[in-house]
């Protein structure tokens, strides 16, 4: 039995996508098969107009639809914090906690040696001229090893420069029992120990 | 911060998709943003390509993009034997493992009246005059509830017609130890077994 070269075509097309293997990929094109013809109009849509309107800020390199984002943009944002992420949707997570007003810096990736990704590969050096006597600058890349190794990198770039660097703070997640918390992480919580009484 | 509505969109109609939660569409959303146009060109364009070109075959309910199937325009294919099976995936399982050479006929789901489908919302009714004197209908559904209820509607149908029902057989996996087999599966594999001595 030959397969129809359309159906091959979009199997192998999904199954490119991250986290989607060979059997997801064709999974999902089954189930699109069966999908009315409007809903797959609207996806492709929707894909292609998202590729047309988006692109990074010039400022902060996050995902945005303006010239400038909307939190680059905004004179109420403490212009004097700038935290440092990952990725676009660092951004998200960091805006729905609703902790922070500040502006940020999307580096897109971390110092990889593994897989080739030296600095030079990040949007780093744009965050130098952003920075001024006075500011703050939070490092809020992820705790793997790529991000602690990158978050030491800018640390030691930035320090120089005369402005705050600090580091998000390690500890329990919220809502985590003690015996479930690995030693490393239950450690790091217990030397970031915080006084409740004044 | 506002998103950039058409992100929201792309995020939207990627988490309608099945496996994947709010969670993974974010991060599918971001990934495709970091591909070349070309790349999501692309995949729209086999999206749209495979929705036009794709039907089901009106004789098997495979999927097609022909008038009939491959399988059943094969005159080489056995046409006393018929697999009745859930989905177009398990037409493409079955046709990998090599060992079938006969026609199929695809129901596009299991009966199943937790989720109001009965009998009438399958291609039940079309394999009817599809049987023959001296035909086998190999029951391939899955082993799951609704798999076998399906198996069981469907044999007390045909079996007045006067061809052989059969079941495809339970057992162990290939490559499975026994001590991780179920009690159930381990049982139908016992009361199954099959002589290796003549």
């Amino acid at each position: 039995m030959k397969y129809p070269p359309s159906l091959i075509a979009l199997i192998r097309e999904l199954s490119r996508l991250p986290g989607i293997g060979p059997k997801s990929a064709q999974r999902l094109a089954f189930y699109l098969f069966e999908q009315p013809r409007e809903d797959i109009e609207r996806l492709a849509g929707v894909l292609l107009e998202a590729k047309r309107d988006l692109h990074t800020c010039p400022i902060c390199f996050n995902i945005t639809d303006a010239d400038v984002c909307d939190v680059c943009a905004d004179p109420a944002r403490a212009q004097n914090l700038i935290c440092v992420v990952e990725e676009p949707g660092d951004v998200i997570a960091i805006e729905k906690s609703g902790e922070y007003n500040g502006l940020y810096h999307v580096l897109h990736g971390v110092i990889s040696p593994m897989n080739g990704v030296g600095p030079d590969k990040l949007h780093l050096k744009p965050l130098l001229p952003r920075l001024q006597d006075g500011m703050e600058v939070i490092l809020a890349t992820g705790t793997t090893v790529e991000g602690e190794a990158t978050a030491m990198y800018l640390q030691r770039l930035i320090e120089p420069l005369g402005v705050v660097v600090s580091r998000i703070a390690y500890g329990l997640p919220v809502g985590g029992a003690l015996e479930y918390a690995d030693e490393v992480t239950l450690g790091r919580a217990l030397s970031g120990r915080q006084r409740v009484t004044k």
